[in-house]
């Protein structure tokens, strides 16, 4: 499912292709999301135009409204929503263990309560295989058993062992699709915030026959340096020629940390969801077009001009009017703009890669980066 | 300013051209309106896409934020925004009279704290043609006084008379304006829904050498048949050599009752605003896509798919989807949709004139949009 290209020399930095049913996907990949099978905000064709071929949509939100029946009847999430690209789908099993009142976990599955409505819900592993491949999902993701962090050992043990029993279920379900469904299950490892369960539970799903391998559980609230070193203690556990992700993160330090490590996927809501609050990531890293400085400004969006095509012409002052007066085209053009400035940032790191430059690439982006603007 | 190029046999309706500086519009016209230097939900690219060469923009609005320096610093509403074509912008008089606790009016002007911030400011007819001048305004109103239907007979005659005399105070300011800046003036007729006020009101602005004049004080909650009526009225007492606007109309039956009566532009927010709220126009009247029906609906937009080229994936099911998950493509894409149907059918309305079939057209057009759909 993925072919490497090169491995960068003074990391475990890699870079590759993903070959997926609906295109090609360059490694390491950053995947916007569109929770409601819309990254909200942009036409389908300006997030492709920006370079995408794989976005993110949340089988929970989907599960509730418009429900899966309704998705499925409209040609699946591509159908229904017009983009053409490649669609990775979780398993909704992230957004239910965060229901804390309204839901029940037992080993045969989930039980809760819609957060809309109040309507009973049930995801099984076996369910939620078929679920996201009636969604069309070209890249789905076995449920699994997510902890908060600080739990005991014991229950996070349980957790993973669980999780595993899970994958199991999900395995033989999604091998029963195989004569109608093309998409690809990956795998969850979990284990807390414990090295030795992260390191067993890698390995017992090296030995598992999913075609890739995400590592759940991070980005909850951690430090960059408890992240950083979960995440590559994990990482060097999982087979090589498999693609690897990590769910939940996207900002350039994140990122940067997981492609050291040889991660090839990863996902976040804040390039977008900062967007639709004003803010817009430059070289010299988050600005807030909210801010007073920016009323009457001249200055493009980006100080250098770098930003997609069609958005050359807009000045921070008018992004600035349109924030202040709430209008929605202040969070169209942020969107696109960030969206611009992640794919920027990820050619930059595959390039790197290939020129066995990555560490340097790295340290060169986030010196400017975390340094502010300097006007 | 305007040259006509066909009239109808069978009407008062005329086709033709009006010249402005940044390009010319074919009329009868109907304008988008963007009132804060934005019309809502679209790229000032796509709105050009659909065909429109000119938009309204409103003053009071631009006054209040980001304010007519900070808009006149970035180049005017066009270098602001990155609209290319033409700028109707009016005189901020109507918003004003509109608030009524806050604003106090003399001959000298208007005197009104911001419904935003309570901050004071102030409207002369002089103030007002600098304004739209430094907004970079292709065709800017008169500062008028707006009164509410069924006031007395002299009120309505006082208001009226006093429109004159800043109508000439307006007009001595622009002219000293010629020498640096393009833009046109109108004027605006005032009189209520007294016809003899309305008929000398009409004599008097035709004498005075303002390139184009406005029908104002309609539109403002009165029926259909008042509306033509005083409409009819009015126009008749119009020079057929200068444009015609009636101001803030737009729905179908209302504008072809202008366009009947010889009226050249309009405006409206109603396309626009109703797309936000979800509703969409078509052959056959409104269509709510909130309304259950629409649920899992993979009809196109349109009936007929008949929509602007880049919406003719998006199926009813989808939009409907969009505005309960109130995600923002939802007004974006129904905005897009209302806009370039009423461009077609202007389009079609100007087609039927050059034929001298207009009462045919529009008779056969309001029989299918009355009727709702069949479906
Ligand atoms: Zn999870
Ligand atoms: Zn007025």
């Amino acid at each position: 499912m993925i072919t490497i290209e090169h491995n960068d020399r003074g990391s475990a930095a890699r870079t590759g292709r993903l070959k997926l049913p609906h295109g090609d996907v360059a490694t390491p990949a950053f995947m916007p999301v569109g929770t409601a099978a819309t990254v909200k905000g942009m036409y389908p064709g300006q997030v492709a135009d920006l370079g995408y071929s794989l976005i993110l949509a949340n089988t929970y939100h989907l599960l509730l409204r418009p429900g899966i029946d309704t998705v499925y009847s409209l040609g699946g999430i591509r159908g229904f929503s017009t983009w053409k690209g490649n669609i990775l789908t979780d398993s909704g099993g992230y957004q239910v263990f965060s229901l804390s009142g309204l839901r029940k976990i037992e080993e045969t599955g989930v039980y809760f309560r819609s957060h809309i409505d109040g309507s009973p819900h049930t995801l099984t592993p076996e369910l939620v295989v078929q679920a996201q491949a009636r969604l069309g999902s070209d890249i789905q993701m076995v449920l699994d058993v997510c902890t908060p962090p600080d739990i005991p050992l014991q229950d996070a043990r349980d957790a993973m062992d669980r999780t595993t029993r899970w994958l199991k279920r999900a395995i033989a379900e999604w091998q029963g699709t195989r004569d109608w469904y093309p998409g690809q299950l990956f795998s969850i490892v979990q284990g807390n915030f414990y090295p030795d369960l992260r390191r067993e539970h890698a390995e017992t799903l090296a030995e598992m026959e999913t075609p890739g391998i995400a590592i759940g559980g991070l980005s909850v609230g951690e430090t960059y340096s408890q992240f950083a070193d979960i995440l590559a203690h994990t990482a060097q556990y999982l087979p090589a020629d498999r693609p690897r992700y990590v769910m939940g993160i996207g900002t350039p330090d994140f990122i940067l940390a997981a492609v050291a490590n040889g991660i090839d996927m990863f996902d976040c809501v804040l390039p977008t969801r900062v967007a639709r609050n004003g803010s817009i990531f430059t070289r010299h890293g988050l600005v807030s077009l909210k801010r007073a400085a920016h009323r009457g400004s001249d200055q493009p969006i980006d100080p250098a001009g770098d930003t997609a095509p069609d958005l050359q012409g807009f000045s921070r002052g008018y992004l600035h009017h349109l924030f202040n007066a709430r209008e929605m085209l202040g969070p169209m053009i942020a969107t696109r703009h960030n969206l611009y400035f992640m794919q920027q940032f990820m050619n930059e790191v595959r390039a790197s890669i290939r020129k066995d430059r990555f560490r340097e690439y790295a340290a060169g982006f986030m010196e400017k980066f975390a340094t502010g603007e300097q006007r």
